[in-house]
């Protein structure tokens, strides 16, 4: 198989991370007998640097000339007191605009050998396996108005949260698609006690789970959700949420089994190539210094063999071979427990490389 | 002193933990010599069934003629299929906005006691003691249009998230007072990055933070705190917030030190009395079974005592009395870790009685 991949660092420990999964999808490459073309492009900071603007329009361009979009991390505080259309996230929201794409699925998996960095008891977490479907490009992220005004003759301001139904309609199917090839059951959560975008996120919600009659729906408040997350996330198998809830409740799941610097992310498309990234930041603390975790860029890459490239049998070798390296006692500093010897980036790398 | 105070017990549990508080008061006015009264008024699904209105004019009046209330819960499957405007939840809304309940108070503080019955290790959770500051009344609450609309001839729905200046300064103002007598740490959370409205909210906070060197002000983003909450609350003294994101990440809070059953809340009022009630839910599934835990309606009587009467002693001896009561092993069945002789409700308000 071809492929063109297009590889956005981005910041931060972006680039140390990027260069990990570009060095797995070499050794995979050579042992399936595939041909992956790697392009480069700039966005976020780097890009506001070197372009003055956080999503020039080539980076668009190689990535529509492409199959599939990996991206690093974007952000730092170098470019924090920039107005907010000169900020590195500008980048991300307006990628995600760009190449339409609607749905991020954040899978939150237990790795048996990190439960010590959990902040949550063993019993709590152990066996959780579970994705986040979140909404991408519609609610309040983009709705208009959202800006200043004025309210009897004072200072307001507005935000809109807007959806389309087939917005809607197209997340939740994706979520039931999912789900009748996992645990068959799907939680829907929203704030239908309040909101009238989340009435109708129920009703289409209910439309669509009646074409789906071998998995169950629930309904869950966004606040209840919030508690259980933490009580017992074990009891989800795929949630579905609008844009900013699932802004807020995946950061939350993420850091449930302690193992952020795993968790990979896919962000799908309607139509052009879909794009790939750890949930990690860009975590400038760390950057350049060789010591960042490059498994959720790694994994993140096992993604895009399966869900862009449909190689299955590509994507669950790279799945084993961190598992192997991490069943192994391998650790980067960030899931170390108590461990004190720790692999450098590089040295995970070649470790997961090796096992592949 | 003499108060009057009006109880809405409200639905489920409510009506068994509002009985506790009344005792615990009764027991305060004996020893401290003062005078309570106590008038009833019905909210939520009871005064759907009673009056077909969740909050009838004459709770509303009864509210206005009393120096403080107290709530119990609202709602139950019972009305879970009304149409939304006869929904027990509305109640809650409309008395929040009739009584211009600006501001929510949320102690999340941890009990040595009940270490086990947290999600959490025992490492993250010790010593926890914050406050959740929520803005009430405005922000995705109220704000209008909230209605179905079309698109481009297509069905869409939109929300809006509304708040005048002055209501985000009150309830920052509220944040700094209450941090100027604590740890001197105010954490304002927003989505600045996505959200006109938050950087109005941040710009605010700024302002404020000018009037209060002493005080020490963090921003932070919605998705990251509700990652920070789980890594490490320790680190929170005053967190200060919107409506929709005080609903999210006082919810998610509050099962951080496992007691979900012993959280009081407060909810002050910019003129009238203020309201003060359980975090915890009507719990339909336990209702009338005289197990439901009483402690969190009792500490929301003991913040009324602080709060509205500015009673310190009297609020310390209740909670005293709560404490003393748990460090003796007095367990309802919420909090029982494994331990298995537990109380029943009333046993509990007796216990604690005993102890004032
Ligand atoms: C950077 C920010 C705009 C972005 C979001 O809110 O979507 C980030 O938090 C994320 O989840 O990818
Ligand atoms: C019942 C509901 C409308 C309410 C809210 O969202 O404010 C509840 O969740 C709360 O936090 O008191």
């Amino acid at each position: 198989m071809r492929r063109k991949i297009t590889v956005l660092p981005g910041d931060g420990i972006g680039k140390e991370v990027t260069r990990g999964a570009i060095e797995i999808l070499e050794a995979v490459a050579e042992r399936y007998g595939h041909e992956f073309e790697f392009q480069y492009g700039e966005i976020g900071g780097t890009a506001i640097d070197n372009s003055g603007t956080p999503l020039p329009d080539e980076t668009i361009e190689l990535c529509k000339s492409s199959d599939a979009v990996l991206l690093g991390a974007v952000g730092g505080p170098k470019w924090d007191n920039q107005p907010s259309h000169l900020r590195p996230e500008r980048g991300l929201l307006a990628i995600r605009k760009q190449l339409n794409l609607y749905a991020n699925l954040r899978p939150i998996s237990y790795f048996s050998s990190l439960a010590e960095s959990s902040p949550l008891r063993k019993e709590i977490i152990e066996e959780v396996d579970f994705v986040i479907v979140r909404e991408l490009t519609g609610g309040l992220y983009f709705g208009k108005p959202s800006e200043r005004t004025t309210h009897e003759g004072k200072e307001a301001v507005v935000d809109t949260l807007f959806y389309q139904k087939d917005e809607i309609k197209r997340i939740i199917e994706l979520a039931f698609e999912l789900a009748s090839k996992r645990k068959k059951r799907v939680t829907s959560v929203d704030k239908a006690n309040v909101l009238e975008s989340s009435r109708l996120w129920r009703e289409t919600a209910e439309e669509v789970a009646a074409h789906y009659p071998e998995v169950e729906l629930e309904h869950m408040l966004v606040d209840n959700a919030a508690m259980q997350l933490i009580r017992n996330p074990r009891q989800f198998d795929v949630m579905v949420t609008e844009n900013m809830f699932g802004d807020i409740l995946s950061d939350e799941a993420s850091v449930l089994t302690g193992s952020l610097g795993m968790l990979p992310s896919a962000s799908l498309s309607t139509e052009g190539p879909n794009l790939f990234e750890p949930i990690h930041g860009s975590a400038p603390d760390i950057a350049g210094k060789n010591i960042a975790n490059p498994i959720a860029m790694i994994l993140s890459a096992a993604s895009m063999l399966r869900l862009s490239f449909g190689l299955e049998e590509e994507a669950e070798a790279v799945e084993k071979a961190v598992k192997d390296t991490l069943d192994s006692g391998a650790r980067t500093g960030d899931i170390a427990g108590g461990q004190t010897s720790t692999l450098t980036t590089k040295e995970m790398i070649a470790e997961i490389k090796g096992a592949i």
